[in-house]
C-alpha cells in the first residue's frame, strides 16, 4: 500500500488563492446540484477537547476524503496548532487509501477562497474599501482572498488587541503593493467600507447595525456554533443571507439558529446557497447588506486535494510511504 | 506535526498472537463496561464499493482511533487488497494526529484473538478436535488463534476448493508441530469437533444441526451482514449465543437478525456480552450447542494500536514522518 505524503509546504507550493477561489465555486455548484456526499461528522469528545471526523465522496472528482481535526484550545498555551488536522483520501476506483493531506494550512485556504468567491460574486464591482475582523490564523488568508477578489484600496483591520492588528498589518505587507492595510482605524471607516470579512472567536456581533453602510457586502466566516455570531440582528434582518449549505446553516449557524430561536424568521425561512446563485438555478437576494455566512463544508477541501493530486502526478514532489 | 507510521510489518513483529488474545479480553470487558466510546459508523457508497469510517475513543488507553476500510470486491482481480484499510491515531491529551497504521493485517490479527479468547472462555477446557471453516485471508490467524487456546491434536479444514483446502493446510504448518491439520475431510468428522471457527463469505450455514456434537463451542466471524448466516437456525435456537456487542449485533448479526425477522426469538431476545463474561457482570448461558459471534468493533482495533504505540516508545523501530 503507498500512501502519498502532502505537507503543509506543499499544499502552499501547489494551490495559489487565486486557484483556490476558482476550485470554490466549483466545491459550492457541486454541492448545491448534489454531486458531492458529506454525511454528518461524528464527534469525540473528551474532557481536554473534540475530534470530529469528516468524510466526504465526489464521483466527479473520483475520490473519497476524510477530513479528521481536533479542536484542543489548551494546544495554545503548549505551542500546538489549536485545530491540528489530517486529510486521508481514498480512490473512487480501488478504495484503496491514497493520500493524507497536513489540513491546518488547507481549511485556513479554503476558508480564505470562501470569502473569495463570495466577495467576488456578491460585492460590487468598484468595492475599494474593506474591514477585517480578527487577527488570527484564518485572517492571512482572508486578506488574500479579498485582495483577489477586487482591487481594494483601503483594508482596516480591527482586532481586540491593538498589537496584534498592528503586528497583523505588519507581517502580512507582503501581500499587496498598492492597498493600504491601517490597523485600529477609527470605528467611523465602517461606514465607507464596501465589504467586511469576520473572521473571530466572538460569540457576540463584532459590530452594530447602525457603523455600516446600507449596500456593504459581509463575509462572515467566523464564531462557529449555533449559539455564536458576528453578525447583529438588525442588519441579518434588513438584508438579506446566502449561505453555503442550507441543511448546515439552518442547524449550526448562529446567525440563523439565534434569530430563529427568537422566533424572529419565518417559518419557512429557507437561505439560497451559494452554489445555487453561481450555477444560475437560484437568484441572488436583493435586499442589502448582504451577508454570506460559511459553515464550512467537505466539499471545500475535496476539491483542493483532487487539484493537489492531479498537479503531483505531473512533478517530482511526490513523497510516499509505503504501509 | 509528526506521525509516527506503523506498517504491516511492524504490527506483525510486535504483536503476537498470544498478546492479542489477553488484549481482547481487555477490548471486550472496556467496551461491555462502557469504557470505549464506539458510534456509529459511516459509510459511502459508489457503484465499486463502500469505504467505512469509524472512530472510536478509549480514555484509558489515552487515544482517538479511526480505522477507514474499503471493501471493493473488484480489487481481487486487480490484485489489491479486497479491503485495504488504515487507523488513524490522534492524542486524547492533544488531539494531535499521532500515528497511521496499516489495518489489513491487524484486523484480521484480532479477529483471529476474538476467536481466541471466546474459545479459552467458552470451549470444553480438554478440547482435542477443532475444524474451521474458510480458507481466505482471515483463516491462518483463526487457525493459529485456536492452537493458543487449547492442545488440539487435530484441525480439520473445510473450503469450497479441495485444492483450497489443500493448499492452507501446507502453507500453515508451520504453525505447529504437535496438531495435524486435515484438509477436506468427511463431513462426519464433525461430531467428533470441540471447537468450529467459521470464517467465510457463506450467506447461508456451511453445516447442518445434526453433523455436529452436542456440546460444540462455535465461534462465527464471517459473512458479516444482516442477511448471512454461517449457523444453522435450529443450532441458534436449541443452543446459546453470546456477542461482541449486543446493540451492533441486534443490528448486524445475521445470524440474530434473520432468526428476529422470521419470529422465532422472543421479543426482549437480549444475548450476552463475551465482556460481561470475562468480567462476571454475567453468568455464560448454560445451553450447548454454544455460539460466540463477533461483528467486530472499533475497541478491539483500539487496544492493539494503543500497545503498538506503547511498545514503540521503547523501540528504534520508530518510523515517523513531517506533516
Amino acid at each position: 500500500m503507498q500512501i502519498q505524503i502532502i505537507d503543509q509546504q506543499t499544499v502552499a507550493q501547489h494551490l495559489t488563492m487565486q486557484r483556490t477561489i476558482e476550485l470554490m465555486a466549483d466545491a459550492y455548484t457541486s454541492l448545491s446540484a448534489g454531486n458531492v456526499e458529506s454525511p454528518l461528522r461524528t464527534a469525540l469528545v473528551n474532557n481536554k477537547g473534540t475530534v470530529l471526523y469528516k468524510p466526504a465522496y465526489s464521483k466527479s472528482a473520483g475520490i473519497f476524503c476524510a477530513k479528521i481535526v481536533s479542536i484542543f484550545p489548551e494546544n495554545a498555551a503548549r505551542g500546538l496548532a489549536v485545530t491540528p488536522g489530517i486529510i486521508i483520501v481514498n480512490s473512487a476506483e480501488t478504495g484503496m487509501p491514497v493520500a493524507m493531506v497536513e489540513a491546518g494550512y488547507l481549511t485556513s485556504l479554503r476558508t480564505g477562497a470562501a470569502t473569495g468567491i463570495a466577495t467576488k460574486t456578491f460585492a460590487r464591482e468598484d468595492a475599494k474599501t474593506a474591514a477585517l475582523f480578527g487577527t488570527g490564523g484564518q485572517s492571512r488568508h482572508q486578506l488574500e482572498a479579498l485582495l483577489c477578489a477586487r482591487e481594494f484600496e483601503t483594508v482596516y483591520v480591527f482586532s481586540r488587541s491593538p498589537e496584534n492588528a498592528e503586528q497583523f498589518c505588519k507581517e502580512n505587507a507582503d501581500l499587496s503593493s498598492s492597498c493600504k492595510f491601517v490597523p485600529n482605524p477609527s470605528r467611523s471607516v465602517l461606514k465607507s467600507c464596501d465589504v467586511i470579512a469576520t473572521a473571530t472567536t466572538s460569540p457576540t456581533p463584532v459590530f452594530s447595525d447602525d457603523e455600516i453602510s446600507d449596500d456593504v457586502f459581509i463575509s462572515a466566516i467566523g464564531s462557529l456554533g449555533p449559539n455564536r455570531s458576528e453578525v447583529p440582528d438588525e442588519t441579518l434582518l434588513r438584508g438579506s443571507i446566502v449561505v453555503d449549505n442550507r441543511t448546515a446553516a439552518l442547524a449550526e449557524a448562529g446567525e440563523i439558529t439565534l434569530l430563529n430561536a427568537a422566533g424572529k424568521l419565518p417559518a419557512d425561512f429557507s437561505p439560497v446557497e451559494i452554489g445555487e446563485v453561481i450555477n444560475g438555478t437560484a437568484e441572488a437576494p436583493k435586499r442589502t447588506p448582504f451577508v454570506f455566512k460559511s459553515i464550512g463544508n467537505a466539499a471545500q477541501d475535496l476539491v483542493c486535494v483532487a487539484e493537489l493530486l492531479h498537479y503531483l502526478e505531473d512533478t517530482d514532489d511526490a513523497r510516499s510511504i509505503n504501509l
